[in-house]
C-alpha cells in the first residue's frame, strides 16, 4: 500500500573562499538545515570543506566523508590517476544515490564555487540524470584574492584569463601574453614554472601572490617579494588589468 | 577642545547576481545596518543596485543616488564619454568624501562583485588614499549564469577567458579560438558581432545564452535557439570547457 518515497535533493553548496562571512545566505541556511552532509577531503585530514561548514551544521547531521584515494602521489598524466579517481567517484556516488532514493536530502559543501574547477562536478555529472540536484553558486577564491590585493582586477574591456598552474610552461606563457588581466590557480609545486612563464610574458613585475585568501593566515604580497619558497596549492596569483578608466 | 571626528568607512558591498538569497552574510548585515547608502543608476530609473538592496535597508537610511550622465547615448570611443564620466565621478566622490570625513560610514551596494568590471572601482580609486575602504566580494553574474545552464564551466586544466561584447569582432574571435571555456558579458546591442565571432571561432554551437541570471525572468537556452532578438545588456554567453574528467 505504501508509495515509494519522494526522492531527496542533492545540494551542491558553494561555501565561498573560506571566510564564513562571505558565505551566501542560502548556503548558510542549507548547512543549518542539513540532515546528511557529504564532503571531500584528503584521507587523514579534516578537510577545508568540513572546517568551513562545521560551525553551522546541526549536531544531529550524519557525516559522510568522501576521502580521495590519491591527490598528488600519482602524477596527473598517469592513467592510474584517472582510474583510481574514477572508481572513487563511482563508489561515493553509489552511497549518495542510495540516500537520495530513500528520500533523504544530502548537502555537499564545496570550497569556492561548485561549477568552477570543483570536485562536486564529478558526482554531479554521475547523478544529475537520476536525482534532483540544486547547485548554489558562491564567491570564488579568485574574487577573494583580487579583493585582498586592494586593486580591481578588470577595467573597461579587459580580457580576464584564468589559468591553472598545472598547465605546461609554454601554454602558460602563451596564454599570459594575450591576457589583460590574469588569475593563476593551483600554484603549490608549480610555482617555479609559473614564475618562468610570467617572466616570459613580461608580467612578473605586475604579479601579486595571495595565500589563504579571506582565511586565517592570509598573506598578500608582490610575487617578486615572495622569495623562493613553495606556496600552498590553493595560493592564487593575480595580475591586474590596466584597461580604460575615466 | 573637541577632536576631529573619526573618519567613516566606505563600504563597497557586492550584492551578487541579483537573487537576494545569493547575497553574502556580510553584505546582508552591512545593508541592514546602513545609515548612508549610495548607489549608481541611470537617470530616471530605480536602478538594479537599489532594487536588490531595498528590502534590507532600514527605513531611516539616507539615500544618495549617483546618476550616470551618459550610458549608451555617446559611443565609448568618443572623448566626450570619458569627460562626462570623469566629471561625474569627481562630483559624487566629493559628496562621499564629505560624508566620510564627517565620520559617517557609507554603504555602496554594487551589482555583482565590486572589483570585477564594476563602477565602484572608479570611486574607490579616487577615495582609497584618503579614507578607510572595505570591499566585500560577491558571487559574480557569470557564476550565476553557468550555474543556471546546469553544466560546470571548467574542468581539469581548462583555460577560462572572460570577454566583453564591446571588444572589436576580430579581437573577440581571436581570443575565443584560444579559450577552452568562455564567458562573454556586455552583450545587448553587440549580439550580432558576438555571434559572428563565435562562428569564426567554431564555438557557436556550444554557446549558451543566459538572460537575467538568478533574477526574475531568467532564461537559459542554447544561443542557436535564441533567434535574432536583441538581448539585455546584462545577458551572459557561456561556452563550457571540455577538459579532463575522471
Amino acid at each position: 500500500m505504501s508509495q515509494s518515497p519522494k526522492m531527496g535533493t542533492l545540494h551542491g553548496v558553494g561555501l565561498g573562499p573560506g571566510d564564513a562571512d562571505l558565505m551566501t545566505v542560502r548556503a548558510r541556511r542549507l548547512l543549518e538545515g542539513a540532515r546528511h552532509v557529504a564532503y571531500f577531503r584528503k584521507a587523514g585530514r579534516k578537510g577545508h570543506a568540513l572546517t568551513i561548514s562545521e560551525p553551522f551544521l546541526p549536531d544531529s547531521a550524519i557525516h559522510f566523508p568522501m576521502e580521495y584515494p590519491v591527490t598528488t602521489e600519482i602524477p596527473l598524466g598517469d592513467p592510474r590517476y584517472n582510474e583510481a579517481l574514477s572508481q572513487f567517484y563511482a563508489e561515493v556516488t553509489m552511497h549518495l544515490r542510495a540516500l537520495l532514493v530513500s528520500g533523504e536530502d544530502v548537502v555537499v559543501p564545496c570550497e569556492g564555487d561548485p561549477f568552477f574547477y570543483g570536485s562536486f562536478m564529478h558526482i554531479y555529472e554521475r547523478l544529475r540524470d537520476t536525482v534532483p540536484v540544486q547547485v548554489t553558486p558562491a564567491v570564488t577564491g579568485m574574487s577573494a584574492a583580487w579583493t585582498a590585493t586592494g586593486h580591481p582586477i578588470t577595467w573597461g574591456d579587459d580580457v580576464l584569463s584564468v589559468l591553472m598552474g598545472t598547465l605546461p610552461e609554454e601554454v602558460l606563457a602563451a596564454r599570459m601574453k594575450e591576457a589583460d588581466a590574469l588569475v593563476v590557480m593551483k600554484i603549490g609545486r608549480n610555482i617555479a614554472k609559473v614564475k618562468t612563464a610570467l617572466r616570459a610574458a613580461g608580467l612578473y613585475d605586475r604579479a601579486w601572490l595571495v595565500e589563504y585568501a579571506s582565511q586565517q593566515g592570509q598573506t598578500v604580497q608582490r610575487l617578486s617579494d615572495a622569495g623562493d619558497r613553495i606556496t600552498p596549492y590553493f595560493s592564487i596569483i593575480v595580475v591586474h588589468g590596466q584597461g580604460r578608466r575615466p
